[in-house]
């Protein structure tokens, strides 16, 4: 990883704060879309900031605390889903392709093998993670080596032409490892963190929070790291994000955050650099109800409040375009002189 | 006006949500974007709505109310901004571009000659309504051809293949007349309901909740129908939007209500007929705080909250991707036992 994450400047969020009020709208009218394009113009040292090409990189992996009974799905989902990725079938395919947003699907370490597949894209750490409750979840070089293949992924987007990037992630068992890291960065109580993810069932609840007091108990003394943090309680696509937000803020890029599990791995890699937050959008808030402590740890408020809790970067997709819309207002607007508009009273 | 609203099937909303069961994801996964595409099927009597075609009708028009000193910019912003709408320099010029929507713009009653223009459509009732503190702001043949108008514009757009309509609206002090809308409406205080809409300072806000405490004491006692509620304190623009609404829902499709004075219109077509609002979206809560009551009254959850308060149809514009994109899942991903995807444990 060739890291290189710098603040934005200042001085450029200034520079469209004051072109954002030149343009033929009441000063502050298009709200959050004007703090957006600013911070887009930022990132890109440029008051024409391109944000026109989109990509979003599917993550995908299995975790071996899968086996303490905390999903409403069987683990082969992972997989299938990956195929249904391929085949076009789900959810993020059916948003990005009504986004015209590029999708790039990954294997980060699912355990059902694969069949090649035209598109899909190998950064198997492993066959699934191991069991958190019983040991850490990956060794200190399958961090290193997701980290640094997310970061990866990040670059091959930029080299293909991407200028605004996303991630998401599909892995049953998923949620309890993002719950976990939640409760490992703030200190909060399990039960407060904890969600029924895909739909788990009253007792299906009990064993996930159950599972990550367990990790906490047994893990809790070297949780002191964001590296441990990821080491112990993470998965190899939650790794794989975590390096993929260092790659987007390290090429400066716009990168935008999906749900839960995907800021997890956003509040990690901000753990580890501060300043990848600058080039972070924050798409939506989930309905997992961990999600909004993660969301004050990168200290980004969601675009969309839409109740989704799919993950695989459904939100996204959807908040890209958003992200695109207030460039675009940025960019294409008439200015009051240009216009013969009169500004207001004097 | 050919008035034919019957309320939206359920039997179609319970076999939307049957299909949304099929698809590979976690039952309600898509939060709210379910509840959107399971509306459309029902307006359309289709598991596979079309929503692709869309256009924003913007309406323009000037209130006497203005005289009263109640906004923040001179009159003539009124007919600088359509000119400034029909050169494309607007923000609903850049977000509908953005969005791929289609635009028309209307004359209903702006106050400043506007010059012939190639997409001006005229449906000019008159030159400005009258001062709603001494009088009514309209007459009742005025309101019928405004109604009318509105109406005929619905039917244009889907006579012209557009399947997914939206309206805004410009209109200079016309935060004021839909504030005096909701006030009525409503019966909260006016002090609740009025904002600084295009920026208005304090001075300007007092003579803004003034002058519309002048005009319910003024009217009140003849503000006992929606039709004379909008006879006496509405505007040109506003009685064509709920016109727009009428035809929207009797041609039998999904409309998109955008901001504060577009919902004070909505919220006086579904006191008109209340199964109007089976076929209304909700784009966004605008930063004005007689929002909220006015959707209330409609019983619609706006889909974005981003502090905007521009109008124009900029909330409409960003909410009808959303509608979109929630369409596209709905039609587009496949079902479990077509993608070979396990459903949950039993």
């Amino acid at each position: 990883m060739n890291l290189n994450i710098i603040p934005i400047d200042p001085h450029w969020l200034a520079a469209a704060e004051r072109h954002q009020n030149d343009l033929t709208k009441p000063a502050g009218s298009l709200g959050r879309l004007e703090i957006v394009a600013n911070r887009c113009a930022a990132i890109f040292g440029s008051l024409t900031p391109p944000v026109d090409a989109a990509r979003i990189v599917v993550f995908a992996a299995d975790h071996g605390v899968a086996e303490e009974g905390v999903s409403a799905y069987p683990r082969e989902v992972t997989a299938q889903m990956v195929l249904n990725f391929l085949n076009g079938g789900a959810g993020i395919n059916a948003l990005a392709q009504a986004g015209g947003i590029d999708l790039a699907i990954v294997d980060a370490g699912v355990a059902t093998p694969l069949p090649d597949a035209p598109g899909l894209i190998r950064h198997h750490i492993g066959d699934g993670t191991r069991n958190f409750t019983r040991e850490p979840a990956m060794t200190e070089a399958e961090v290193e080596e997701a980290l640094d293949a997310g970061f990866a992924e990040a670059e091959a987007a930029v080299a293909d032409g991407f200028n605004l990037l996303g991630c998401g992630e599909m892995g049953i068992a998923n949620t309890t490892a993002a719950a976990a890291i939640a409760a490992a960065l703030t200190g909060r109580a399990v039960s407060e963190l904890i969600g029924r993810g895909t739909g788990a069932d009253d007792a299906c609840l009990a064993r996930k929070q159950s599972a990550i007091e367990c990790a906490l108990a047994l893990h809790g003394s070297h949780l002191t790291t964001p590296h441990e943090i990821l080491q112990r309680l993470g998965g190899f696509e939650i790794a794989e994000m975590s390096g993929f937000f260092l790659g987007a803020a390290s090429l400066r890029r716009p990168v935008v955050v999906d749900g839960f599990i995907a800021t997890a791995a956003a509040a990690l890699a901000v753990g580890m650099h501060p300043a990848v937050r600058d080039y972070m959008f924050a798409a939506h808030l989930s309905a997992e109800p961990g999600h909004a402590a993660l969301l004050e740890v990168i200290g980004h408020q969601p675009l969309l409040d839409l109740g989704m809790r799919l993950g695989e970067g459904t939100g996204a997709a959807l908040a890209m375009k958003l992200i695109q819309s207030a460039v675009a207002a940025f960019t294409g607007m008439a200015t009051f002189s240009s216009a013969g508009v009169s500004n207001k009273h004097p």
